[in-house]
């Protein structure tokens, strides 16, 4: 099946590829003609200008979106829905926000547009071990698209069959998932993602508890000198917490162990503040989604505002004065006795 | 090897089993003269006295206490202790509060007794998919106990191996890891548990966002009816999120996918109270795992006093009195246009 | 100066008393006449249609609008601003969305109105107490209004005055502030009441355990039978958290020491919502003030869906069943030795 | 009536002088001759050894400990009762861990010696303002200290009295309170400093939210430069947020508006971190409280080692690469169209 992809980065470059080893055609855009010629040259057809792009596919044509969230999609979407004709698809496959989905299909609807929002993951292991899509749209038009979305899915693979879904929709075990309709795709994504920052932080405050388990304000008998590697390494095998994640982190650990090549900025992209907010809407008390994406906000700062009010007040009612350089972590040592 | 096991429940008696299914040999005991009964049928010897128990080990003995922490444990290796003689083997395999190991360790110590306290994480599966293990103590008692731990545990399977550990040591890919001295194995365990405490936490708000994404208080096209069993299959297959966890709910979603038959109370052991407690003691912050430690505290209560405390502030300042029966989740609509 | 008032609930009820007890006049309009007839009977004239309400208003006509944030306040305001001319000004003074004053604001100045929005605190109090009023719009639009701001504002009174405001606006020091812009206003109310969830929650948390300080799974010696009434008392004087919210506590525990006749369902209105949508927009960290909107969450559910998750979870690794009944808070009785 | 205190620092010392100024004498022995000497010019029997000033004190001698908590004071205790005769009494009026309280009060008992309690706020405004204190100890020699709490205490002043208070414990309105036995004095004031944390991070997130109103990933007409001391101020008066906290906040802006003379490293003393291990050991939820704890944790250090672990696992699975300078706070700019 032919499909149209404009984005070259890292995730639609791998999308174009996978579906291309697996026997189907595409024709690629991007404002970076070298990306262009670069997947021109893997056996794509490439356009320089949309207009070239939508002249080069098949109708009904299917254009899969792949850049950045925010304006620049939208204002592709604009234009490449000026160039298209009743029947054709826009598949936005990037981090895009749900009711910007629900927005814009209602939009090209009224012009016979189809619009499908697939939530994409899989990252840069993505070419090799599939994608996992979570879909939203109309159902004819996703059973169309099913090939492209067969292939671009990881597959069953060995990955242990769960008890009872039979009589269940089978896509769902090759991993992609009609979800619902336009915008539905995104709003799952969305969760995977808060998700996603959740149990990052539920394993970096782990290991942020092991690795201070040695400092000097804890009395003696109480401090481990702890190897965080092993750690990391061992409960891969057998425990209750062993996941993805925690395979990339004993990885990262294994090569360096200290991590000091890290600064520790942690960038956030929507989808975290996207699932507080959808959280806060549906009135569902979400602390640990929420816990995780303020820890990434405070990461990027040196000091915030509001530690500066603390002091002042704390001056204010004690007198406390700061001390002129950070203290350390545990400067006021536990009580006697307790740890 | 021969291992004495003290106390023959889920965790005690598989493990008793496993050793046994590879070649071990195994002297029982529990309060339950039934239960030893059960193993003795199975080959181990059983005793139904402590002395009897102590008699039937070979020097240095080693036996494995597998009992609720606490006070039972607590007087059951005060007990066994006093039949003991140097050189001798204690291992707690509970979820001993790891201060209560250190403490142990040297009045054991001062004895001649070694004592070894083993984090032990694996459930109910256990027996057939290995127990990860957490080890602390001396490194010639753990050596000299290896036959034991490394037919407990998991071995490295199929399990992708991590790059960058040439030259580390080979059994935490194996999946047991000799910690640090005693105290170290329960303090990794402590973390474990308070990392699963997190990571399930951020599965559970993910999931309670999803669910509740088509209330009547949410906008007409801003609603969606998703199918969460599905949503749950679909992320383990190529998403950033798979897990152990994960393909327990999955599981479950697909026997039963309104979990109707769970009520909500949800127990805590020690262990993620412990970890707070490390937390704070080490003044490293971690938020995601109180907020999971305070989800489940509160998951037991019809109302704190807490939020009486806020009903009667409310009357207060603004004369708010309280519905009769409970509002809906949402009942305050979010704002015109916002979601 | 004559203000017309919309919406003649506990709020503007006694927004009209309180300044027609100090000179000024008033037009009153409420969908319920009897609402209407008693303000009229007290020196309002009052007026049951919307055009006699604008009829009797003197040009530039100032209408405050005391309605529900929402719809009702949104086509109150349309249906107004029909029947309005060039220079007539609309105060909302409701709880509204500051991102809906911003839209109004650019669409009524479209049609030469003004439009003014002041965040007003007081509750039930404010009629004697005075209004604290936070107030957005156009400088001279403000200015114009000053005498209803003075005379509802609380005063100077004999609030000790805070040193180094000479030269600052003195307004202020009355109680009411020109915020800034259209929006301003209910901003910064929308701020107040954030920081109300969390005071109020800090307090409630507080008083809880002290309330659970004698609970049975405690020590006894580490057991206490606390007088709440009596501590909320003796924080009022002389340590470092009084508050107008510990005065209302303090005398809610001394009438109903138990608050036996609250449930403990607490509502949240939007602004609390808003305050964490503010931040997440900001990418400030906000953990208290969201931690305080999601107990309220929580407070409305007997369970959420997130607590099911975890028992399946429990019950899929551990085998663990969930209690038939709620078991004690503590169920899990703290190690020994540590309380 | 007559009182010993050692430590002269900055609330032992006032305290003696609001006794002396009031009728009381006082023995007093700081290890600073200087501290001594000082008070010993402004009327103060002064001693430069414990013994010397145990035999200044008329018997039954009362010796109050002034000293930061922990070890100092543990050893100064030991060593006065040592020199102590039965009938005596120790205060330990600094911010002693309430178990300690309970371990000492126990060891004294057996040798006769009585031990109360005090937990003491007030700080640097105490001379002038009288210190709330909340008292743990027997009743009887509470009682016989009466004269000198009910000095130190504010008095009724001008607060407003809490109607529903008759037939309670007069002393509480004058700013003490008996709160129980040995170990409840400290139990409460934990709880003070507990909320005071929560408190003053619930003002502290507030004003974060509206200093960063007005940067520039956000909408252009979604922004307001306000005026944060004047904000302050104004909720000083007549709304729901008014404060001794806030009293100091609008005092320090309205001297310093942008508080760029601190820091933001904030220091937290045991109680806040005592306060959460009490929540957990009774399983109550105190979500506000430990996030102003953690809020302070955090505000100490440059990264954790949690950040490093959430850019590792980030660069692991999408190749993220870290910012080489801090992003902008709001790197991300909210989705179109949101705020």
């Amino acid at each position: 099946m032919q499909l149209g992809m404009i984005g070259l980065g890292r995730m639609g470059g791998n999308i174009v590829r996978r579906l291309m080893r697996n026997g189907h055609t595409a024709v690629v855009y991007d404002k970076d003609a070298k990306a262009v010629a670069g997947l021109a040259a893997e056996g794509a057809a490439g356009a320089n200008m949309l207009e070239e792009f939508i002249g080069k596919l098949e109708k009904p044509r299917t254009a899969w979106i792949m850049l950045p969230a925010g304006r620049i999609t939208e204002t592709t979407i604009e234009a490449i829905a000026k160039l298209m004709e009743k029947g054709d698809v826009i598949i936005d496959g990037g981090n895009t926000f749900w009711q910007d989905d629900v927005r814009r299909g209602k939009a090209l609807q009224a012009r016979g547009i189809h619009y499908v929002d697939v939530g994409t993951s899989g990252g840069v292991w993505g070419i090799e071990r599939g994608y996992c899509m979570m879909i939203g749209g109309d159902k004819q038009v996703v059973d169309r698209l099913d090939p492209i979305f067969k292939t671009l899915a990881p597959g069953i693979g060995d990955i242990p069959r769960t008890d009872g879904r039979q009589g269940r929709d089978p896509r769902v075990e090759q991993g992609y998932l009609h979800a619902g309709p336009v915008g539905a795709g995104h709003f799952v994504k969305m969760i995977h993602n808060g998700i996603e920052y959740g149990l990052m932080q539920a394993y970096a405050e782990g290991f942020d508890i092991l690795k201070n388990a040695n400092i000097e304000a804890l009395p003696q008998d109480h401090r481990f000198d702890l190897d965080i590697a092993d750690i990391a390494e061992v409960w891969r095998r057998g425990s209750v917490i062993p996941s993805w994640l925690l395979d990339l982190t004993a990885s990262a650990l294994a090569k360096n162990p200290t991590l000091g090549t890290y600064s520790g900025f942690v960038e956030d992209s929507g989808e975290g503040r996207w699932t507080v907010n959808a959280a806060i809407d549906e009135a569902v008390p979400a602390e640990v989604l929420t816990a995780a994406l303020f820890a990434r906000f405070r990461s990027r700062k040196e000091h915030t505002f509001a530690e500066k009010i603390l002091s002042a007040m704390r001056e204010g009612f004690g007198g406390h004065k700061e001390p002129h350089e950070a203290p350390q972590g545990a400067s006021n040592p536990p009580k006697a006795g307790h740890s």
